[in-house]
This record gives structure tokens, C-alpha cells and sequence, in this order.
């Protein structure tokens, strides 16, 4: 069946059948004019970020489970980047009469599995008709119990800087996308662009253990870093001999020609930790992020001062001025 | 200037402009992974809507500074018919590259300017190009300092039914604006589809004086009140002869053929408060709202048992099951 012939009414009534059920503090849910909750211990973070086809995604990348689920992740990853816990979200809809109530019923099960795992409760929403791409938007709502933030503006020259996991994976896995080659041989490049992980625990870590400053790389490193440096007032330096690169995108760029430096340095969508702490943490913050929430955390480089400017060493150890451009939605072709 | 040649950064630093200041309850605004607030006083609210180009507007119909303080009145709206007071908004805008940024700036400023009036903040947001329509999208929370929500399931059998302002003028707006005939002879139909009022403080008079049940008219009288009867476990009866509409209603539809009945009964948009409440509440609800909030407001119908149906009394007095169709966003051609 279509969306089209389905409704609203009825599809917003299997949405909430796909959603419920609420946890203790919703005391109203989906269904009445606005959500009614208790206020959140602590302070409160929201954020809200949306997909859009044609955009962020073509339906044949991924599945819609897989589409509702990144749609949640990278709202989660941005509560991680503060080092915050995920209470609620609200998703909005809009789809093509045309598209089949099956394909929704996927994305919204995509977005109750991950909200269900990360015990977020999914409190409203709007759907409509869309004249063309299929649309996905999520805000949500999370707190930190004793109020501790992690801001972008506490970096402190001196501060180390650290990164989760690795960096370039989703960038190559869209490269490939949009190219319409197969991804089969490179399943780590495509789980990093379909299936992103918002690193809550990470996050929490990096801030019980005194992260300085964290955002999480969506725009790609070199605009994350920027944005740090900005708004903390620093400069940066960045050794691109230790920026982490997952095997599997050394493979396939000794195979298709792909600029490794390029696609760690500039690539959006990695949805890693950006962290920077005092000299004397980091040791703590790598061993535990990597014990304790089993990811790997490397540094990469230091915050200088502001007139020092942002800095990569290359691989020939020259300090280079860093390239301005990060991934822009306005500016990219995809 | 355009939005692709500004970028995204350059763009956000645009909304934050237009956005600033923050309240005293915001700790961290935008700018940052998300933002940070204090909890609100008893019981927090939350709802959003989104508006698409080709769906719920064309860009003709309207000024930029219309459609954004639109977007946030609809919002604003479902707060209005829970009986709560606005505090923060998420502004969320996906454009065509080739979108003047003057353009978006008035989009922001009639925001903006609604949000000033009614002491909401601006606390973050998410911009992105589209691939085709214009798309606007705003989440709000609200608080109500003693946690009386007006839900829609609180209608009881013997309670009057009552409408705050008038009937079917948006739908008459927006039949006119959609045959791209001149609506100069008609402002408050064009008024009312294009600059909906929220009735925050009509919702919040209507709470303090015992409104059982509330809702606002987004889908049309026919749906919304189906709503209430759905989620009450009644039936009601409305008198069509009693429908408040707007003199400038009826002489366009003398002029130009159009149904009023239809339009006030199945015409979505209109953003008034559908409001139930016992009969001895009913006269302080009329007479406050129309004095205190300058609103008229008319009893149209009461609350009847589930078992009795929802029905409308027609001109010649005849009382007939009320027809099934409110307005579909999936259904409708517009």
C-alpha cells in the first residue's frame, strides 16, 4: 500500500504503534496536541538535524531501516559531543505520496531500534506530503546530570587533540555511492556512511575524565577543528602522519586512486569525537574510551595559540597552513 | 546574493544574528554541538511542524517574513491549545542553492519577530541545501508552571462545545491563492491563511477556567473535533447554523460561488481553539477570552456519549452523521 492511500491519520497512528512505548517521565505522548514531560534532571541539550534525499542519500544507498536509524545517530551524535545522555526526539516526516507504507514502516523501525538501544523515548513528530525528496528530521532533547557540558570553546593551547575511531571511512564509502561503484569488498566503508555510531559512552567518558573541549566531526576534521579553535579563541596543529585511517580505506585507495589525507582531513560524516584535554588527561582518556567503550582514541596534534594559527604537519614533517574547505551542504555536489 | 555562494557557515552566522539574544534560561545557544538550558518550571511541552514549499505554500503567496512567522505560529499553536506558555524553538531550513540570501534573512526575521513577542528563544537549528522545495522546520517546548495540560481526551458527555475566533477564512484564503486569483478585495481571508494567530492567551484563560478538553483547528473543525471525540471516548453534536464565519467569508463565497458551510466545517488552518468545557464554565470561557484576549468565542455544539455518534444539525434543523473528510496533507492536491 501507498502512503497516499493510506492517509495521515492512519500513518501517524502506525507510528505511534511503531514508537511506544513511553518511559516514566512522558506523561503525554504522540498523540495530543504537544508531548507533556517532566522536566529533565541537570541541565538540558537539544539539537535537531535532518535528512534529505538527493542531499544526504539516494534510497538505493542503504535500507530504510538504515536510513531512519542514521537519522537519530547523528541527532545522538551531537548530545555525545557535549558528553550527554539522550532522554527524547521528535520525528518528522515527509514522503512522496507515492512511497510505499512498508518503506516507512522500516525507517521508523530503523529510528525505534536505535532510540530503544539508547533508551531514548520518541514523543512526537509531524508527517506531510512531499512534493519530491523524502525527508527526515529528528530534534532531541538530552540532559547531564551534574551540568558539565563539554563546549567547543574550552580548548586551552597546550591541550592535546584526540579523535574516536577512524577518520575518511564515510567520506570514501560515499564516494563510491555516488559513483555507483560496488561496495561489497569495503563493508567498513559503507558501515561507516549507512550506519554511523553516535559515541554516547565515548563522550561521557571524555567528559567524567576531563575532556577540555569535544565536538563530533560531521563537517569533516578540518571544519570541526576550525569551529573549535574559533570558538575557543586557539589556534592548532594537526599532524597528518597520525590522522587514523581504517585499513580497509588504504585498500581501496591503493585500488581506485583515492587522496587518503584529503578524505581524513576534509571527509564529513565520520560522527567520531573531536577532543581536546590537558596534557596530563589524555593518557586517561585513550586508555579508558578504548577499554571501556572499545574504540580506538588517537592523538593527533595540540591547540596553539590563536596567532599561531591552524597548522597540519605534512608527511614530509612541513607545517602548512590548513586548507579553509570542509564538507558544505551548500557547496557539494552530492 | 545567493545561499549556495554564502555557504553553510556563513549562513548560520547569518541566523544567529537574527536570532540573538538568548534568555537568561539558556545557558549555551546556538553555535554550539547542541544547546544547553535550564530545566523549566513544572511541565515541559514539546510538539513541531514543518512547512513545505509546493505543499503547504508557494513562495508567491506570501512574504519570506510571512512564512516564517508562520511556521513558528502553527507551532506555537499547539502549545496555545494545551494551555502553555512557549520558552525555546529549534529553526531547522533546507533551501535551493540558488535562494537569495535576502530571501532567507526575511524568512529569519519573521521569526524572529514572532518569537520576540512571545518571549521565545531561538536555541539552535539545522540548515542544508534541497534538492527542489523551499522546507521550514521548528520544534518547540513550552512549559505549564502547574502542570494542567488541557489534553484532548478530557471532553465529557454534557459538555459544550465552543471556537475561539472564525471558520474556514484560511481555507477561503488559500482556495483563492491557489487559483492565482486576486484575494486584495478579501485581507482577513488572506490574513488568515497567511499570518494565523496563536491563541496563547486565549489557551491560557481557557485552562484557568476549566476548559475540559482543547484543541486547535489545524486539519479543520470536522477532523480536529473527531480528535477530541476519539481520544475522550465520546460523540458530539455541532449545530452548522451556529459557525462562526467571518463577513468577509460570506461575501466571497456569494461572489465567487464558494460553500461556506463546507469551508467552516472541512477547511484546515484556521489555528483557532476547538474547546470543550461543563456547562457552568462555559460563560467565564466566552466572556474572558473575548474581553481579556480581544477573541470572540461561540458555543457551536456539545459533547455527546460515544454511543450517539458525532453528528451535525444542518440548516433545516435535520441532524445527520457528520461526513468523515478533514484535511489530508497525503489526500489534498494543493
Amino acid at each position: 500500500m501507498l502512503v497516499g492511500e493510506l492517509g495521515e491519520e492512519a500513518l501517524l497512528e502506525r507510528m505511534r504503534r511503531v514508537f511506544a512505548p513511553a518511559a516514566a517521565e512522558v506523561l503525554i505522548g504522540i498523540g495530543d496536541d504537544a508531548a507533556v514531560t517532566l522536566p529533565l534532571p541537570g541541565k538540558e541539550l537539544w539539537t535537531t538535524d535532518f535528512l534529505l534525499e538527493g542531499v544526504h542519500f539516494k534510497r538505493t544507498w542503504l535500507t530504510p531501516a538504515e536510513l531512519g536509524r542514521k537519522c537519530l545517530a547523528v541527532n545522538l551524535s551531537d548530545l555525545a559531543a557535549m558528553g550527554a545522555a539522550p532522554f527524547y526526539a521528535m520525528v518528522s516526516m515527509a514522503c512522496p505520496a507515492e512511497t510505499s507504507v512498508d518503506y516507512i514502516d522500516d525507517i521508523c523501525q530503523g529510528v525505534a531500534d536505535l532510540a530503544g538501544r539508547e533508551k531514548v523515548t520518541i514523543i512526537g513528530g509531524d508527517t506531510a506530503r512531499s512534493p519530491g525528496p523524502l525527508i527526515i528530521g529528528i530534534a532531541v532533547c538530552g540532559a547531564i546530570a551534574d551540568g558539565q557540558a563539554v563546549l567547543r570553546s574550552g580548548a586551552r593551547p597546550g591541550d592535546r587533540i584526540m579523535i574516536s575511531g577512524y577518520l575518511g571511512s564515510a567520506a570514501a564509502g560515499l564516494w563510491f555511492f555516488e559513483r555507483g561503484l560496488s561496495i561489497d569488498e569495503f563493508p567498513e566503508l559503507r558501515r561507516a556512511f549507512v550506519y554511523p555510531e553516535a559515541r554516547l559512552a565515548a563522550g561521557a567518558l571524555a567528559r567524567r575524565l576531563g575532556a577540555a573541549s569535544m565536538t563530533d566531526v560531521s563537517d569533516g576534521l578540518a571544519g570541526d577543528l576550525r569551529h573549535i579553535c574559533n570558538q575557543s579563541g586557539t589556534g592548532a596543529r594537526i599532524d597528518l602522519r597520525r590522522l587514523p585511517v581504517h585499513q580497509e580505506l588504504k585498500l581501496a585507495a591503493h585500488k581506485f586512486g583515492l587522496d587518503v589525507e584529503e578524505l581524513a582531513l576534509q571527509g564529513g560524516e565520520d560522527y567520531e569525537l573531536l577532543i581536546t584535554a590537558p596534557p596530563e588527561k589524555c593518557g586517561a582518556i585513550i586508555d579508558e574510551i578504548s577499554r571501556s567503550a572499545a574504540i580506538p582514541v588517537t592523538e593527533i596534534g595540540e591547540i596553539l595559540t590563536q596567532a599561531e594559527g591552524i597548522l597540519t604537519v605534512r608527511s614530509d614533517g612541513a607545517e602548512c597552513v590548513m586548507k579553509r574547505r570542509g564538507f558544505d551542504h551548500f557547496a557539494a555536489s552530492g
